[in-house]
């Protein structure tokens, strides 16, 4: 069975209906939605609608709140804790965002680490908020233990992502958003659905040896962070996994480590429970607080030209930027729409027949 | 002929009297010799006293000012550009981690990029300034272009370090320092000195292929970001040295990616100059901007046993923690000496000998 393809709009409207029928208000419903597909839109197909079910069995368990009561409960003028109240990740980010974005507009810098909060979506979309302020936005969140340390058996860290983003001049931002892992669990599930054999580097089993069976995670095997091993650097991919996981979670109160809540609602829950659900790290810098924006733009500019133009080696077209894949996924799928598994499809069309929301494919 | 062994005090009389008679105050000379040697006694070799001489012939050749007017060019609350005035970056980088540790105090968060700056010895060293505040401290820094971007044949970044360092209660603190490449060129030096293959993921030829030849560099070859190939994430390492760039050299008017003035005082100036010197990033936040250090420092402690009691794979020892490896060389060379391999007594007796200064083995 051939992928479908459907409309941004189509989804867009689907979406928000889904946000809307589990008690979301309006806005957030339109918050959740556009972060959410800002995920298929920009080529991520494991973060996107199909991880739309995903959010509806967590509030179906009572892990998600449609209603929450997003607060800030202590700043000072550059920081700020947010306290996302069980809220969707997909609305409680966006929230610290923007107030990161208020105090870097007065201080020059804004940083907030969010605590009780649920998976947010892409990272990229969340830093992408400070390019039209001319900032450099940062975006970090601890998710699911699936990554073992270097050395180690235990899934002791999520994928643990970073993302920062930084506006240029005439060329598209630089968006650099990354899992600390040498590939991210989504490309793990892709070959998952075609059976396809790992590389080497990328997971172990059980007993902490390489394996290239994509579906070892389900046999007690790992994720393993950036690098793959310790001759290739592993312990620097666990490092940046850990660091993504105290600021997002150690600074915030949220839970860390083996101890994140993990996204499928059919996990149980870690028995401990040292903080509130899982957290995320947003930044905000604002351009001129260091330099005129024009002129840094200008730099940026000639940054890109300058890795564009570089020399490639024999057989490959082009050295890439931080943020052109994804950026030609967008117009690719802006102009030809997004397409959509056969089991994401069908999947939405059972959540659709459950929630009573009309299923664009029927329209 | 074998190591020669030190005690840091006859090494940093040796270092501050060298650092004296290029003309540095007496206060730089000390601040530049403990951050120096902050690498050996950490048992970093590549990035001490091996590098003096280093040090000495930027001076020579007029790249390196030793009686800098470091100065900040542009401030908010919580952001500053210091210009470097050419200095030892030695020297100026902890002056602007100073400057970042005020802005904490005053806001929450300092963050402060660099200009017209020289090589700073280990990240570590200023990262680590912020720790006896009860804060976290980052830096990073741009350097000599060896790193080739994935899909190049060309060398557009340096090794392009990051470090954050967060206290802890019991436990000694989270110090993670890391270069974005595979291996640092440290490692790939002392495989040239015992002339061993370097592994696969390293290093590439002039063509952008695999190569085992730890002398590749000087054949046009380049280091690799930080996971080797594409299939091993090595956008991701190349993506990370790009943020450290940015962070480093745009936001400051540093000079970026191939335009870096290279470390060795023999290797000319690139043409082109698009900002002045090497960049730098430097960032404390302070914990109690966000929650009451004593929970923090809790937290840690927890997060901390919780990986050093990790189940290890058969045959490794123990899960680390960042900064385990360095803190274990630290004990063991303050008890016991800095050995100094025979090449690098050799050079800093000729060093000793040209400039005047007593060297310690003749005490």
């Amino acid at each position: 069975m051939a992928e479908q393809v459907f409309s941004y709009q189509q989804l867009y409207s689907f979406v928000v209906a889904i946000f809307n029928k589990i008690g979301c208000s309006e806005q957030d419903a339109v918050t959740a939605a556009k972060v959410l597909l800002s995920a298929d839109i920009r080529g991520v197909d494991s973060h996107g609608i199909a991880r739309l079910s995903g959010y509806v069995r967590l509030w179906e368990v009572q892990r998600v709140n449609a209603q929450p009561q997003i607060k800030i409960i202590h700043e000072t003028p550059s920081t700020a804790v947010i306290d996302g109240d069980s809220g969707l990740g997909l609305v409680v980010a966006p929230y610290a965002m923007q107030v990161a974005i208020e105090k870097a507009k007065a201080v020059g810098t804004g940083w907030v680490s969010v605590q009780n909060s649920n998976h947010f979506g892409i990272a990229a979309a969340h830093a992408m908020m400070a390019l039209e302020h001319d900032m450099i936005g940062m975006a970090m969140t601890n998710a699911s233990p699936l990554v073992a340390p270097t050395f180690s058996t235990a899934k002791m860290l999520g994928t643990n992502p970073i993302c920062v983003a930084a506006p240029a001049g005439q060329q598209p931002a630089f968006v650099a958003d990354l899992a600390t892992t040498t590939a991210a669990n989504g490309k793990l599930e892709i070959l998952q659905r075609k059976n396809q054999a790992a590389p080497a580097g990328w997971i172990q089993d059980a007993e902490g040896n390489t394996s290239h069976d994509p579906h070892e995670l389900k046999k007690g095997g790992a994720l393993l962070p950036l690098g793959g091993d310790r001759e290739h650097g592993s312990h620097k991919g666990y490092a940046l996994g850990a660091i993504v996981d105290i600021f997002s979670a150690l600074l915030s109160g949220a839970n860390y480590a083996p101890w994140v809540p993990p996204f499928p609602a059919y996990v149980p829950m870690p028995a401990q429970q040292p903080g509130k659900g899982i957290g995320h790290f947003l930044g905000a810098m604002r351009i001129d607080a260091f330099r005129p924006a024009a002129d840094f733009k200008q730099s940026m500019d000639h940054w890109i030209e300058g890795f564009r133009n570089a020399a490639t080696i024999t057989g490959e077209e082009k050295v890439l930027v931080p943020g052109d894949p994804e950026r030609e996924f967008e117009a690719e799928r802006t102009a030809n729409g997004i397409p959509l598994l056969p089991a994401v499809v069908d999947d939405l069309k059972g959540l659709g027949e459950k929630l009573g929301v009309e299923i664009p494919w029927t329209q």
